[in-house]
């Protein structure tokens, strides 16, 4: 993949020397959580603490140990932090980077773990206090879970981490973050913001969208139906169990590259329409297997 | 369910008392050879026949004791069978009724396991001879996998498998063939042949028209994308991997009711582009939150 990835390079070495004497998790769900319980495993940290609407939420996490202590100020919570990492919905990001910019710590890193990149990213990047670096992350390893109660330490093994880069981002920076994200299990790879959503909405955002809308689909016919379904129908719906309101967050932020690919996956269902109408049955079967064969990269 | 389901009240007595002394299987793929196996390990067959258009899959199914013989010539391997299972893609099922009817012995069951029924089910009735009984069922048990390799006894345990009943069935093979799949583990409902279709077509046949899509999508705009894709993506599509030719039947026979289906699908995108393109983030919010609820009952 060369026209997005980028090794890192990063060594054995250069990791063990990462340590964060504080590190704040803004949205304690099911990665920030999972973040917290692998970098204590890895011994990246020493205190952690949690910044969170629901109150319930973050003392769970404190008794569970995913979280050493939290406020319900979220300048609070990151003073003093010399890692901050957001984990809220994206929609909040910038918010939450408003309210907490006059307080962070020089030398501190900032990154997130939302789905959405492009011009956030710059956004974020230009409210950053001087001194203080910001790069952002994506972990591919999300659920349609949300909560804490599937966190775990192992969520990132062997999983892919989209760093991005922009002219801004400082190189010690990039590694540091980098370095996080390898020593807890991921393969990084460093993208461009917009190439970044580009690619996502063709693999992850655009089919969040159908999921919701087949389900959807069943119900306008008769939402009964659904107790028919088998294996097939569970596994290509099961996204749709995803927060809404994470996703609401991540449509609305890459609208223009949804909109686009909307209408590619419009053209795509329409040839097939024409086939089924004009009983064209090698035309089905011939687009049935060009995307065989493109799925089968992944097996 | 009560507007497709009824309870076929079969008792373990009963179930006991069935036997196949010759059973042909016609197409030895996944559902074919798992029968088979599941009729062995429940001691409900003597001697088990295949046919295949393959003769290398066919050795394979004997050498591993899937079938106990095999023939190459439709017509011999079903001679003088009491049970006979069509498991080929449901396109060739008629041309095969045409070709055995001739030979199929008097009191012989015969049954299917395709994913469309309708107006089929009527057809490859009328095509019987006096005192042969045909039942269309369709065991809930599909995958991407189509081959002899995943076959297993227990594939059935547990899943649901629709009966469909016409004016003409009678009802003494109706309980033979409930007995046989409920014997095999799984859970048997009764319908109408074109309550199946509509029922399928939204929660089974739409979906894997959507996956094929979604992949050509993403064909369309750059493939190399797919190697970018995480969990959701792979679960959405993981149906895509399926056999083209087996889909292209089963999107043919049912292509009435999918047009019509295809048609909701569209209107339910429409309304999310139109979210999309008027920054209507609560609408998005709505729309996935009642997916998600729905979605919820298969949890």
């Amino acid at each position: 993949m060369p026209t997005a990835e980028a090794s890192t390079g990063q060594d054995n070495h250069e990791m063990n020397n990462l340590f964060f004497s504080k590190t704040t998790v803004v949205g304690v769900g099911l990665i920030g959580a999972s973040v917290a319980l692998a970098l204590k495993e890895k011994g990246l940290c020493g205190v952690i603490y949690g910044y969170g609407r629901e109150e319930e939420n973050l003392k769970k996490a404190k008794e569970r140990g995913i979280i050493d202590d939290y406020s319900l100020d979220v300048c609070k919570a990151c003073e003093g932090s010399d890692l901050i990492l957001l984990s809220t919905p994206v929609g909040v990001f910038r918010e939450i980077v408003e309210k907490i910019k006059g307080t962070i710590r020089k030398g501190a890193l900032i990154t997130d773990v939302g789905s959405v990149k492009g011009s956030l990213v710059y956004e974020l990047e230009s409210l950053m206090p001087a001194g203080v670096y910001y790069v952002g992350s994506h972990p591919i390893a999300g659920s349609d879970k949300s909560g804490i109660d599937d966190a775990r330490a192992g969520l990132f093994t062997n999983t892919l981490c989209v760093i991005t880069e922009t002219e801004n981002s400082g190189s010690m920076a990039i590694q540091k973050i980098a370095s996080i994200w390898e020593a807890v299990g991921a393969r990084v790879v460093l993208m461009d913001t917009f190439k970044h959503d580009e690619i996502y909405a063709a693999v992850s955002h655009l089919p969040h969208i159908i999921a919701y809308a087949i389900v959807n689909t069943v119900n306008d016919i008769s939402a009964d139906y659904i107790e028919y379904a088998g294996q097939g129908f569970r596994d290509t719906t099961r996204i749709a169990l995803s927060s809404p309101e994470l996703w609401r967050d991540i449509s609305m932020f890459n609208k223009d590259n949804l909109i686009k690919l909307i209408n590619t996956f419009r053209d795509n269902l329409d040839r097939i329409t024409r086939c089924l109408e004009n009983g064209d049955a090698l035309g089905i079967e011939k687009d049935f297997l060009k995307a065989q064969e493109l799925r089968r990269r992944l097996k």
